[in-house]
């Protein structure tokens, strides 16, 4: 130990030499959580191991708040009985963002402290020891990660430019939002998961390095693999359909998707996780929506009642409205959605997609109208879709497809799939694919295919438009761009 | 409808026009599961889709078996009031693989239908519709693709190779073997995760492609991204530790992992699925080793008492013992296995590491002295890790590091990870690994870190060895290996 004054039994303060001191062996010590620090715990004398997130000497005392993810809580080392001049000096050069334990007697506050998570109790610290010292120049400071744009302007504070937080996001991913965020995200996987378990899904793991660009070959990343090359998988959509025609029934699958698209926007990443759904249906493919539609409900629900705290937190520094959505889930026919551009003033033709920003407008119009963020648009042009999109039997020029919704972003795209090996070759050649490359997608159909459905999401959009962001590299641990491959 | 009889009101069989008859309404008929036919349902009229299974006429008599995936029940047209010799003729015709919808009565049965699932009762088909028709001939048989090895052989009965399987994968796949393993290989997944969370650990994801190799460049696929190059992550490992280093505690995360490694052997591939785990701990990284010990515990004792039904319908085909394991998991240290190596005539140095033969060996002295399939062995030579594994404060000859089996296989690979910037560069410079390379990593620990550890399980080896198979291309839905790149 460094520091140590000679004096002492036992060292009050210093620096834990790596792996060496109290980390070989293990102590009966409990570390108590910040979290879990009340009024209840008054006069006790307890360990803990925290960050030092704020650190300010006066005199002969040393202020620090001690985090532990979002929690913090007030510290104190004061020279007296416990603590050194020494002692006191130690701590208040503990650089911020240094671990450390601390030994501390819990005592009640009468005024609230309402710069700290808890409010009621403070620590006088006893002992404290530097787990892991951080450097002394930070590249990001976490309180200007978390200022609201505008906020403290005229003040001269700061704020981070999103480039900085991502090139450093092993600190910013400390900030409360962040925290919040990814933790709200863990929420929407298991969500999805649970809700489709019980419907009775089953998990798969699908390929990511496959050996055909399943559409085409475009927007695909290409892979070197040993002496020949394959591709990146732009969606398990082949795999998940395969899995139908050899009865699965109904699947799903989390995993990433990769697209190698060269859009520099607030909603591309090269590299997104797919939530990903397909089912066997019985009559009518509205089954898939109503299954899909129901997840998403399942998914805003356990959000709404489980992860309020995290919603607003994450307003704290971008505020948004609530999410609303219907139960049943409103669903628009593209034709309608047509009607309400057009008397908009929108001029399109009705077999043209639709822009990013008509999808915009048209999120606010519905909004208007059906007072909902969330709703499915159904019966796409047939023309705009891909090959393997089932087209609608009552009119040819339309399909039997749809996209979802969230606050006027796409989040979803899906279809009944062409479940007849003749029918795809049809469709195949009138999209003018190569059939040689697709042969093995089209003789999955060969031996007996139920009739399915289904459609992949994007988590990180899903996560961003729920919480009202604006940008999908906030929802994205590491993002992936085509001007960004780090961290 | 193609082959109705004009004199009837309603067609009784027929081949039903891809997604124009009843696929475009919604009937208000339900569709009777198979597994769901007993006794109870005597006398009703009831409707069903499924695969014909089998099929044998024998004079004015077709009998079916209709299949769901694991459960069948036999079917009988019969030429009667409700059927003419032209349906009974059409059924008889119904290629094996096709999917239709039947209505028809159910009966109970005097004796035991030993061939099916069902047994006590049998279906009297009045009407048969083909929804989807299978080619006449099929690539593999499904009754040979499940028998034993050796099984028939006198009767010149065929078993099917494995590449044949995989190569008609969508046909192996509806086996009930297959049906068995992937439906246990999503409870696996399932109950690592919520054992994971009831833990408090966070689910996060993780970019798969990456800028830098991390672990000296060997081994690893390269991506063409845009104007330059990436490479697939062989592991989550960075970024589980940086999500360490950015407060999140304890994490994990299911995903694909990479390995360009030219091995043809039982247990390689070049994708699979890690199942991974990294934690913050307080005093000594045994923490780690029992969160994860009884991780696997709570998965094994989960499929013991919720996937009975599909290790057994495994074990039919490949029998096995059943897997056993100790509470808590028994720990040995790399020195007393040497012993035991040597005690069994086994010459090998102190700081070697295992040959495969000889793990496989160390399995068996093991379960013959600790009647175990699953163990630890704790403390391997710090040579034979990777450059980020903490040496053994100790003895530096050790590390900090561990291996798990079942039986007598390698299923996970883990240590407590060097959390101190200068001793990371100091052991990556003793490994001649270029720092400008690994530079963001070992930046991610200079803002302070907690001591931490860590695992990765591969999921194709775990429901390989608990199910006691002996290939790992058994236990992937669509297997990678440097041979093999299709379905």
């Amino acid at each position: 130990l460094l520091g140590v004054k000679s004096h002492m039994r036992q060292p009050r303060f210093g620096k834990r030499r790596l792996n060496v001191d109290t980390l070989v062996q293990r102590p009966d010590r409990v570390l108590v959580r910040v979290q879990d620090l009340t009024p209840e715990n008054a006069d006790q004398l307890i360990w803990l191991r925290a960050r030092v997130h704020t650190s300010r000497a006066k005199g002969k005392q040393c202020f620090l708040v001690l985090r532990q993810q979002q929690f913090n809580v007030q510290a104190l080392v004061a020279v007296g009985d416990r603590a050194s001049k020494q002692m006191v000096k130690f701590a208040a050069n503990i650089t911020k963002e240094s671990i450390v334990d601390v030994e501390a007697l819990v005592r009640k506050v009468e005024q609230k402290i309402e710069s700290c998570s808890q409010q009621d109790v403070e620590l006088h610290i006893e002992r404290i020891f530097v787990i892991s010292q951080a450097e002394p120049r930070l590249p990001l400071q976490l309180e200007d990660a978390v200022r609201p744009d505008g906020e403290g302007e005229e003040e001269g504070r700061a704020t981070v430019n999103q480039d900085t937080k991502l090139d450093n996001r092993v600190i910013d991913l400390r900030t409360t939002t962040s925290q919040a965020i990814f933790r709200l995200q863990s929420g929407v996987c298991q969500l999805f998961r649970e809700t489709l378990t019980k419907k009775g899904f089953v998990e798969i793991q699908t390929p990511k390095i496959i050996s055909a660009a399943s559409e085409g070959g475009a927007n695909v990343f290409t892979v070197s693999y040993f002496k020949t090359s394959a591709y990146l998988a732009q969606s398990p959509q082949l795999y998940k359909q395969m899995c139908i025609c050899a009865d699965f029934d109904k699947v799903f699958c989390v995993g990433p998707v990769f697209r190698a698209e060269d859009s520099n926007t607030h909603r591309h990443l090269t590299e997104f996780v797919g939530l990903d759904i397909e089912m066997a249906f019985s009559y009518h493919y509205h089954e898939v929506i109503d299954s899909i539609t129901d997840t998403m409900v399942q998914i805003f629900k356990g959000l709404r009642d489980n992860f309020q705290t995290e919603i607003q937190t994450v307003n704290k520094q971008y505020p948004s409205e609530p999410f609303k959505f219907l139960e049943p889930t409103l669903r628009l026919e593209y034709t309608e959605a047509l009607a309400m551009l057009h008397e908009a003033g929108v001029e399109m033709g009705d077999e043209d997609d639709l822009s990013t920003p008509n999808e915009k407008l048209l999120g606010r119009l519905v909004k208007e109208k059906y007072d909902t963020d969330f709703y499915v648009l159904d019966k796409y042009p047939l023309a705009v879709r891909p090959f393997y999109t089932m087209p609608d039997p009552n009119n040819p020029k339309y399909s039997n497809s749809y996209d979802m919704f969230m606050r006027g972003e796409e989040i979803l795209s899906g279809a009944q799939r062409v479940h007849d090996a003749q029918m795809l070759t049809d469709r195949a050649i009138h999209h003018q694919i190569d059939l040689e490359k697709i042969k093995a997608y089209i003789d999955s159909f060969r031996y007996g295919a139920p009739p399915h459905g289904g459609g992949g999401i994007g988590l990180e959009r899903v996560c961003m438009l729920y919480l009202g962001l604006h940008n999908v590299r906030q929802t994205s641990m590491f993002p992936r761009d085509p001007k960004r491959l780090t961290p």
